[in-house]
């Protein structure tokens, strides 16, 4: 079914809406514009009962289009076969409410800073988020709709961040896209703190998330709301899709939780209501006005329409040929494959397209006034959009030789200075800030009633410190960090995985990073937390030895375009030698080379020095061994050949490692690997680690032995 | 302070203490219990003032038992010079309350099936824990608790599970402990279905969490009590140290939440009181009435009677000796450190352990009769504590040569089988059961009209089920298991720490184990997942390359003694080759061996027959190749070292490994390593290993490139 409609008709409705939007419309423009408006639905439905035979409902322009992107998300997933049918039918009017009809971005400069921001929280409803991409026209064509979940196309399974323009996140994994929101929502107060004036609001968008039972149910979305609650963060809209059905049967067999109950425990303003479109953006409407964050539950039926609506059955399995004839048959849309009529193309020009133009060239005008009126914040808002850092301060902090001081409190000094020197670096740790030592002299605390401040009080809630540290990122203007103690890196370990998929570049400081930890005993001391994270892709961990190591770690993670964490010491580190940043930046050094030893040993973080003090002892003994310091191992594995052959001259056979962690994945350096491969034990640190050999003389011993 | 009392006047206490709760008592000797026991106050308020000077208050026998446990606690951290006194100062009247008043359990025999469990989720509060077990007397001495926090101490700095008699889970990392709890309440539950009969409740007891503000912000708390609510565990209790103060400052700072709605909102019965050990006693028994899981608030003061009561400032931090000894003034206690009175001692003799010892032998009365009457149950539920499982049907299950399946399919057909001759196998998976082959055809699911069913739905909660399923494996009588997609073993990773540093023997299935899984993509793709938990300690991961591997699988997991996972296909595998289940079981064995061979390949699951396939290409060009499927990389670790060097003969230079996921970890065997160690694609899955050259051709070109 392609209905063409008299262009020159479009046209003076789409002008008109237009000029409403920018200055107002006179009465009689009005009348004309609710007068062509008629004419153009009467002209479709003229246009729609011609061609369409065994027709049944007339149904609204507005309709039309959900139909015909339900369809052709649907053909998408029929094409591909493979996808979630369900939510397409079940959520498309939600997806259509906020885009159409309140979303404000600029399809021709997806990441404008300015725009409201939406997470599809439910990535697996990708298919539905193509296709609105699509008639929104930011670049899918019908023949990427067509490659969905095809090798190398623009529509993956799930929606990819930095792939696909438009997409605001990457999701999929549940629960986690309620998170960032939560971070986008953040940031966007944060910056409208920084840069707003009374007489020009440069910061002043919403920030949208759809989400499922299934993202609700995750324990991070608890600690997500429970943020945005304590932030009153009041432009965040929640948009539930809420089926009350799930991949293994209907959602009572798991859950008999009252959701709305639960997020107004946490603060949020709640709304309940039908699948219609058009009571879904009144709610989004009130939501906007509230003066709190707002859960809107959204009635919907999984799969409405086909022949196993409202079971799982229809959750993730495709329809079959009969189903989706019916099913259009219903819609009252075109039985072929990806058609869209133009009818639904000029819904979305003259809606969504045709506001977001508006509403961006506003903000262009807005942003010139505001340079001139505001240079110096101008100045500022550029350096933050563009990540441009002021790293004088940190570049010249000196580092003394037999300097002593534990890696957390170097970083602690270290933080200090590049958030005061760089407004824009906000994040604090998840209720470990003295131990970490993430606490900021010079900031306050952002709280619900000012945003002033850089650090932020994640509580006891590494996950969602994770994932929203993730939604700044996403946001831009910001960069931010996270902190707690090693071990627990494996909360908040699949918002590493996120972020690193996506490639931002935040960062985490987790101090307490050996068994040195010391009383806290197993359940506080990392072993294999190191291996989990330097086997994620495009993830870089940093184990600095010394003061010194430290403040390159820091030059390293504020130049780094992937995500890093720093891993700390508890414990006081001597500066027992000296280094450029030019070598510590290879991910491996030498420390002490010497053209006649046939032995290295490499070594990180605490264990630099150890490896020292064994060579010393053993000097003594007439045997010279080198010291490798190896902060960064990703990094010295992309290397080129001869640097890396440079660093393993020693050979396979005759290299000794030494971490205070699990030796899992040092073998490939060397035969010989001094970590900890069981759980830790509780008792002071020094005892604990001569528990573990890792004091100067057991390790002098072992690697005597070796050598000899 | 040493209060001696009159032995008589005690024994006699005693004695109408223990008759009352046996026989019960006359009118008369019901007199007599008042008269005595006001007899006794009277005395000890005598010994008590002749004793004190500077008397302020006279304290209840009750109160000063809570205020002796609190100084010797106080004691422990002062002694360890480290430790948490803000909790203890706080909690201490709700544990009073818990342990004297409530609970019921048997220090002569802590494992005791029907005891009343206890988990301490804030698991900081352990010197508390301790001085209760001490006067409790669970073999925790007075030496011991000088000895906190030290090491090899009975004492560790967080609870340790099978260290110290009396602890029922090991706990510190926040939010576990309520789960924990929630996996022991529906244990109760699901075995009082299996063997309680009308006249005979052989399980019938309470679970009890204390839990405090850092729990109930972790997200995996909601996770928890959603799924109690949902399954209505009305015995679980959940005590909440509600102290409004966390490490960094007033809890205000991160959290606005009404944690009494978020409750309700979960179905619970909720209750709040203050911080008198009577109110406390008293809410518990009414939440003991109740039909419904409760919760009670209960607002204590963190760091009561200290300096710095009420503020951060004394939650990680030890008194000083100044404030230690104004605060043992202000308790009316000794001054001397480690001194309990034997009026204290009485006081747990006369209640908590003489309840414990009248209800254990009432149970032990109850057990003979049950074996009398139903001679079959009583077998089944010997079998169920002993872990006496029946294998015959698993061991004689068959498979043939060139059969095709994939493991997951495989994996479902076999859990159906144990669980069927089993019935004491319970679990699920996290809404993926129809993804991960978990669906039991021979058992409904366990829900809260009925805990017949064998089949738990956790709901889209991972970390819940893994945390839960520990508390299934602590509570003894259940062996549980859970599954989901592997990518998101990161959710639970850890639930699967704390099981491994517990020594617990349940298991997970984890399924879409590599690319393989296709089209859903990079967030659906694991890729570091398994080297994450390979160097998890005391954690077995098992990756089997075909049906009778997938067999062997199940056979050593379910005589394993420590946690294992099974890792599964989604797609189909032939089996190309027979093996035995001993090889099997040393973690690696030879598939392909020959003499002549200088090179090997090892590989792991669908690995395993790209190895055989490319050995076979290579015999073609006359190479011959050894093929070594390792199914479990750290039972071969941990084989003698001839196995070991057996295996490896070709050297770490002629060694190549095959693994389709991160190749961290594998250098240690040899110099090449096959893997992938970017992020996955979304894409028809045979596309997708291609991509990656795990396609046959590709991969032997590569090896065959190599040994020229």
């Amino acid at each position: 079914m392609v209905i063409k409609m008299r262009k020159e008709l479009i046209d003076r409705i789409n002008f008109l809406a237009n000029k409403k939007k920018t200055v107002g419309l006179t009465e009689e423009e009005l009348k004309e514009q609710e007068k062509l408006r008629n004419e153009y639905r009467e002209e479709f439905k003229k246009n729609f009962i011609s061609q369409v035979s065994n027709l049944r409902v007339v149904h609204s322009v507005e309709e039309n289009s959900i139909n015909e992107i339900k369809a052709l998300a649907i053909d998408e997933i029929d094409n591909a076969n493979s996808g979630h049918p369900g939510i397409v039918l079940g959520a498309a009017p939600i997806m259509y409410a906020i885009f159409n009809n309140e979303l404000n971005a600029y399809n021709k400069d997806p990441n404008w800073i300015n725009r409201d921001r939406f997470v599809l929280s439910s990535g697996h409803a990708s298919s539905l988020l193509y296709a609105f991409l699509h008639v929104c026209d930011y670049g899918v064509t019908m023949d990427d709709l067509r490659n969905f979940r095809k090798l190398g196309s623009l529509t993956p399974g799930h929606p990819e961040y930095k792939h696909t323009l438009g997409v605001d996140a990457t999701s999929g994994p549940l629960g986690q896209g309620i998170a960032m929101a939560v971070g986008m929502a953040l940031a966007e107060k944060k910056l409208a703190n920084m840069f707003n004036k009374d007489d020009i609001k440069l910061i002043d968008h919403y920030t949208y998330v759809m989400c499922g039972d299934g993202d609700l149910q995750e324990g991070i979305s608890q600690e997500a709301i429970s943020m945005a609650g304590n932030l009153n963060l009041n432009k965040l809209i929640v948009l539930y899709d809420s089926n009350s059905v799930t991949l293994d049967g209907p959602l009572s067999n798991s859950n008999a939780e009252n959701a709305l109950l639960r997020f107004k425990a946490a603060g949020f303003n709640t709304m309940e209501c039908d699948d219609d479109y058009n009571n879904i953006t009144a709610c989004i409407e009130l939501a906007k006005k509230s003066d709190k964050p707002t859960i809107i539950e959204v009635k919907t039926i999984i799969g409405k329409g086909s022949v196993n609506e409202g079971t799982c059955k229809v959750h993730g399995s495709c329809l079959d040929k009969e189903d989706i004839a019916s099913l259009k048959e219903k819609l009252n849309v075109s039985k072929e494959a990806f058609n869209v009529s133009d009818i639904t193309y000029n819904d979305f020009a003259s809606n969504f397209i045709a506001r977001g133009k508006v509403k961006y060239e506003e903000w262009q005008t807005l942003l010139n006034e505001y340079s001139k009126k505001y240079p110096e914040e101008y100045n500022l808002f550029n350096k933050a959009l563009n990540r441009e850092l002021d790293l004088n301060n940190l570049e010249n902090y000196n580092c003394e030789l037999n300097a002593k001081s534990a890696t957390r409190n170097v970083s602690g000094k270290l933080l200090n200075i590049v958030t005061k020197d760089n407004p824009f670096i906000i994040g604090g740790s998840a209720d470990v800030a003295s131990s970490v030592k993430t606490s900021l002299s010079h900031s306050t605390h952002i709280n619900r009633d000012s945003f002033e401040g850089q650090t932020i009080n994640y509580g006891i809630r590494e996950f969602a410190m994770g994932a929203i540290n993730n939604g700044i990122a996403l946001h831009g203007g910001l960069i931010s960090f996270g902190g707690t103690f090693f071990v627990f890196s494996d909360y908040l370990k699949p918002a590493l995985r996120l972020s690193s998929l996506m490639g931002l570049n935040n960062f985490m400081l987790f101090s307490h990073d050996s068994v040195a930890v010391g009383e806290d005993g197993p359940t506080h001391q990392p072993i294999e937390q190191l291996a989990a994270l330097r086997s994620l892709p495009n993830y870089t961990c940093i184990r600095p030895c010394n003061e010194e190591e430290t403040k390159y770690a820091y030059m390293y993670t504020l130049n780094a375009t992937n995500p890093t964490c720093i891993i700390l010491t508890r414990q006081d580190l001597l500066t027992l030698h000296k280094s450029k940043y030019e070598d510590f930046a290879k991910g491996a050094y030498y420390v002490i080379s010497n053209d006649n030893s046939e032995y290295s040993i490499i070594a990180t973080g605490s264990e630099v020095n150890l490896a020292i003090e064994v060579a010393n002892k053993l000097k003594e003994d007439n045997i010279s061994v080198n010291v490798i310091s190896m902060p960064m191992m990703d990094v010295f594995d992309k290397q080129d050949e001869e640097y890396r052959n440079y660093i393993l001259k020693s050979g396979h056979d005759r290299i000794i490692t030494l971490e205070m962690l699990s030796t899992y994945g040092w073998g490939k350096y060397g035969k010989y690997n001094f970590g900890i491969d069981e759980f830790g034990k509780s008792g002071k640190a020094s005892a604990v680690i001569e528990s573990f050999g890792f004091d100067t003389n057991s390790m002098y011993e072992k690697i005597k032995n070796i050598i000899k």
